[in-house]
């Protein structure tokens, strides 16, 4: 199994970016890239058509070749970073056919107790019109408590909350065998 | 009256920017200044640590001597644009302040019926969030139909459209005026 | 097969109801039976636990062994009509495993141009999070334009908006089989 | 100072409505009624041209003389309970404008950790059509964790959350009096 894992925040002691660590130790088996996409510029539809980026380009074959896609996905002011909203823009251009009933997985992390759930459902909004085969149950939230869920080299450490994420992703693994 | 305008597409041609010219031109006296940030980059903690940009800290300042904030939101995948989300996260850093109680109006246009629905309802929960005073009525949804709102010189020429668009401004002077 | 279609308005002259009766003539391959649900109270826990209402239990019953559920969605205030979620509400109660891999389709009538595109993505959520098999693509909004989708006895008569629905309702039968 | 106040459950033990017997006593000086809807019947076109029912008209009258609307948002399907909605259908009925320019304040209570995020969010979409002047910060989640915030009785026993939701309707009070 190939997955391709999309953290959508840029930072180096991100929270999202930690998770998918977290699930390449957790499920090996998944085979979990972490993509690197701090290259890809602003969209802009000139851009798009004097000189598509090659990183882009990159980034849409190993889409089309990954059994699936699994984002974390931090909330800032109610929505998804627009550093990964913009990423995904560009994973619509020219068109979005690369997505078309790929599995795919969302969670979320935040430092409230929400886990980012308007963000991890405004991906999911946009994953419904990609046509994508998006898993709905269950959901994973990460929210952070006084106590920390990470510890300070950020790696997952809270008990309950890594068996939470363990059986999402052997439920993402049943997903994406179906 | 002066008044901020966002357009969140980049592009030259952009339907969105084209409105905000069109309101330059119904509505001189509100002062509108058509933004510029092509020039900011992808957000990320750590550059916002380590090398704020100026470019961010000049258009913080132009919306803080701002009577009001207008912007025009592409609609890109069912929600806005990565490039205006993008934005509008640098200036919610290092924190929203300057939001607080903000007028705003919020206008789209798109290539379909539907005037970027979804993608200015995502922007009004945004400003929400901001606490700025976001004008709920009326709206104004631009969609492209046919026969276009738009010339090839990207001018606003439907006469249906210019006079809610019309509307729209004169109702958002007010809202600016309260 | 055999189709469950859920008209989230109760008035007679509904146009989410006359799409459905469309469909209903445009595939009558699929079985469509429009729910009437006219009897079910509204939701209330305590109603829930004293006297669970036969009605519901027989809907949950057809949409158990339907194949699948058509929605069409009317938007009341820039969301789904209470009705319908008031409905849904009730089959999500004790639970909602009814609908665990349920295939879904989702359209909406509108008076306006955007054919209730608000109130079909807040279906399309509940899906979501009930673990349904939604149809992302095609989408269908019904928008109503000033030429009048529907004629006075409440069928589709326009001819451009027949056909995409058609395409619809034969993406759905595919998404169905699958 | 009189505040009519909105608890989107029927249920007896509502977490929400026990938030809004809480606010009569945090706040005494906002003078809050707690709103009984019960009587309600599920909205219809068909019955609103017939026979618009008198309790719609008595709580419209109750609105136009609040001085602000307080709703707690009981979160049934990452979306507002039917119930509620089903309420605010018959309150844009015949038009919504007694909702212009209201005051409103917007709080949620869940047994998870989130407090109805979602609800809250779909109310202040709603609020924002109808031209309300809904409060944005501060924002109020009421999630439940195992220590619990309500007593067997449904009193807010917890002593932090008790010292939010009271910056909340001090908040609120200040929002109205503006």
């Amino acid at each position: 199994m190939n997955v391709l894992a999309i953290s959508g925040s840029l930072r180096k002691k991100s929270y999202n970016t930690a998770l998918l660590r977290a699930a390449q130790k957790l499920a090996p088996e998944m085979g979990i890239e972490i993509l690197d996409y701090s290259a890809v510029p602003i969209f802009n539809q000139d851009v798009e058509e004097s000189a598509y980026p090659e990183v882009v380009t990159d980034i849409r074959g190993k889409i089309t070749v990954a059994d699936a896609v699994l984002f974390a996905v931090p909330e800032f002011n109610r929505t998804p970073a627009g550093s990964l909203k913009n990423l995904i823009d560009w994973l619509s251009r020219p068109d979005y056919k690369l997505w078309n009933q790929k599995p795919v997985g969302i969670v979320g992390a935040s430092s409230g107790p929400r886990g980012a759930s308007f963000a991890q459902y405004d991906v999911r909004r946009i994953m419904s019109y990609f046509n994508a085969r998006t898993m709905g149950q269950p959901e994973f939230y990460c929210g952070n408590d006084e106590d920390g869920e990470f510890d300070a080299e950020m790696n997952l450490v809270d008990p309950k909350t890594t068996d939470v994420f363990k059986k999402f992703l052997a439920a993402l693994s049943e997903h994406i065998k179906k």
